[in-house]
């Protein structure tokens, strides 16, 4: 009898943290992992095109395997898809979560940190929102491309540690939410991936509008160069019903005539691109949150990896007043103004991920997407 | 009281899937999906290398992104590293499986079927296996390679669809375990991905180790091209406690003096490789399982997708002979020889892929593996 108590007590327990993943967050959170439990999860493509070759294939004599060619007279490439892994929790609340990735990442960028703790894909699994990772056309999984590309192997990291604002070369930020330990950098490092056809943000926008087609209403997770396409597909495709973006790059659509004038940054211009009216009023019918982490200087600076962000950042005040005077709902949270401190551009992986979760989390809680 | 002697039955249903997972599996075979429940889940890099361009970084002259190209001057690249995702159910049996994709393809070759059903990943969590899924070197989300390539964009799908056995385009052959819904074929190419670098096993072989030396005794299951790397190592890593090997290619490992003469194939001359007697008698000590599927003939085709198979079927049953001559223990299962028909080059995403799964599961418990 007691023993047969005794595992009704288990049971209810397990009970618990099935029926309630929010309780089991909290759980993870003070730092004991409860087992997630999935009711769903599997991979597919969407979108893409299909190349063909004129002609007829021969099995017999196309048919063999040759390293030095293969012979394409009658022979298609399926190409431009995006590739997406999916996990629906149990009691999955009602919108998922989709994550897309920014230049040079896959769905990686969401998975596990660098340094080994739980990226956004588990945190948020654990707060029972469904969870959709991209990797976008012509990269990671989805690499297959209809156009040809040449992947050069130049050495460029120590250019990225600075862009996505580790710090500058050699040197670490000060306060940075980023691991010094040499293997965090070296997982970091590896986690980048290139292009395996020539970038195309169209190409992209179709594929990801394609994703909500097939899953329906959701919101968009963007990081830093997804953020322009983002809101690109928000536009083609109103299943889309919030948007959060992680330091988004300068390209916010601004109506025609509204747009600020063009900004000159070392080795290029950043034009902020403009739309139809009536397309730039899709972007004021659904809540947009915006968020920037640390050391983006107020003044310019002779540092490339930080005067991009400061650039961007202004452009993106500039537009959250212009959508929001268009009866738009855009928040931008720079976040040392709200006390957060040491962000690098990975706000999703940093060493306070979950406070940037906890953020993100009131928002869609805020705006009843929860 | 009767609300709550209710939930407590409830309570009682979940946990007895969450404490015996094959319970659940068998549920899921007839039909009704149980949810999956995953103690840990995650993802991370492992191995490769670092390649260095000389000179010295200035994080301001050098800093700014150029979409015109990277000044490389003290820059670094690392690369040529697997890319792992894996996740361990709870109550995991003793050694997980570590799942290693062929030619052309990722990670995503064991997951959902190309019709949409679960794939070895799941089908293997249910019977409480942790699974371990690797993009190798140069592939997929490890595509950061230390040598640079071209990708070109050349229809070549119907070759494909030779050499993986569905059939002589553009007929299936005749009961084949795919289904001909055009979505099917649809997905089946677009899980194709191209290299990010030139292949080369031994750059594989060495991540996939290092994997073992991470993550410590395991089952490697190999598909196709990724068959002799997993030989190779094997002979490196004794972590590997045995190996499931599915529809592996020509290049079984012999030891000097026994090899069987080279073979002309359409387009190219495959010639079985040596290894020192020492390295080989690696491969006598532990259980190897290798699997081939259907519409492979008996007698030598013109049709060269039948033709290179049952080449490597016969490489394949000469080599079983030598390794279990010198106290091996490799079978050889030829799937139409004990009744299961219709398989194509993927046996893990067939129809019948529970058929299959069952035939591996009673391999491991067969050899207490399990």
């Amino acid at each position: 009898m007691n023993i047969k108590f005794g595992k009704i007590v288990v049971a209810l327990t397990l009970t618990f943290c099935g029926l309630s993943l929010s309780a089991c967050a909290v759980t993870q959170r003070s730092g004991i992992s409860a087992p997630l439990v999935i009711q769903e999860q599997g991979s597919f493509s969407v979108g893409g095109t299909v190349i063909s070759e004129p002609g007829t294939f021969d099995p017999i004599t196309q048919g063999a395997y040759n390293p030095a060619g293969v012979s394409p007279a009658g022979q298609t490439l399926h190409g431009d898809h995006a590739s997406v892994f999916y996990q629906i929790p149990e009691n999955a609340r009602k919108f998922p979560l989709v994550f897309w990735h920014g230049h040079g990442q896959t769905a990686k960028t969401w998975e596990t940190t660098p340094d080994g703790r739980e990226g956004f894909q588990n945190i948020f699994l654990r707060e029972r929102y469904g969870v959709y990772l991209i990797d976008q056309p012509r990269r990671g999984r989805a690499a297959r491309s209809t156009e040809a590309t040449t992947i050069t192997a130049t050495p460029d990291e120590q250019l990225w540690f600075g862009i996505f604002r580790l710090g500058a070369w050699p040197n670490f930020y000060e306060g940075v939410q980023f691991s010094k330990a040499p293997e965090t950098l070296n997982q970091f490092f590896r986690q980048m991936a290139p292009n395996t056809g020539p970038y195309n943000a169209e190409v992209n926008v179709a594929a990801v509008s394609e994703l909500f087609n097939k899953i329906g209403k959701g919101i968009l997770v963007t990081h830093s160069q997804s953020g322009g396409p983002g809101w690109r597909t928000a536009i083609k495709n109103d299943n889309i019903r919030a948007i959060v973006s992680f330091e988004p790059g300068g390209d916010f659509l601004f109506p025609e005539g509204e747009a600020p004038e063009s900004i000159k940054l070392a080795g290029r211009t950043v034009t902020p691109p403009t739309v139809l009216m009536a397309d730039f009023m899709r972007l004021t019918k659904i809540p947009i949150i915006v968020f920037y982490g640390d050391n983006i200087p107020k003044q310019p600076s002779q540092n490339p990896g930080q005067e991009q962000w400061r650039v961007f950042l202004e452009v993106a005040k500039t537009w959250r007043d212009v959508v929001n005077r268009h009866g738009g709902d855009v928040t931008i949270v720079h976040l040392p103004e709200i006390g957060i401190h040491g962000n690098t551009h990975f706000l999703m992986s940093d060493l306070n991920n979950l406070e940037i979760a906890d953020q993100m989390s009131r928002f869609l809680e805020k705006k009843g997407l929860n």
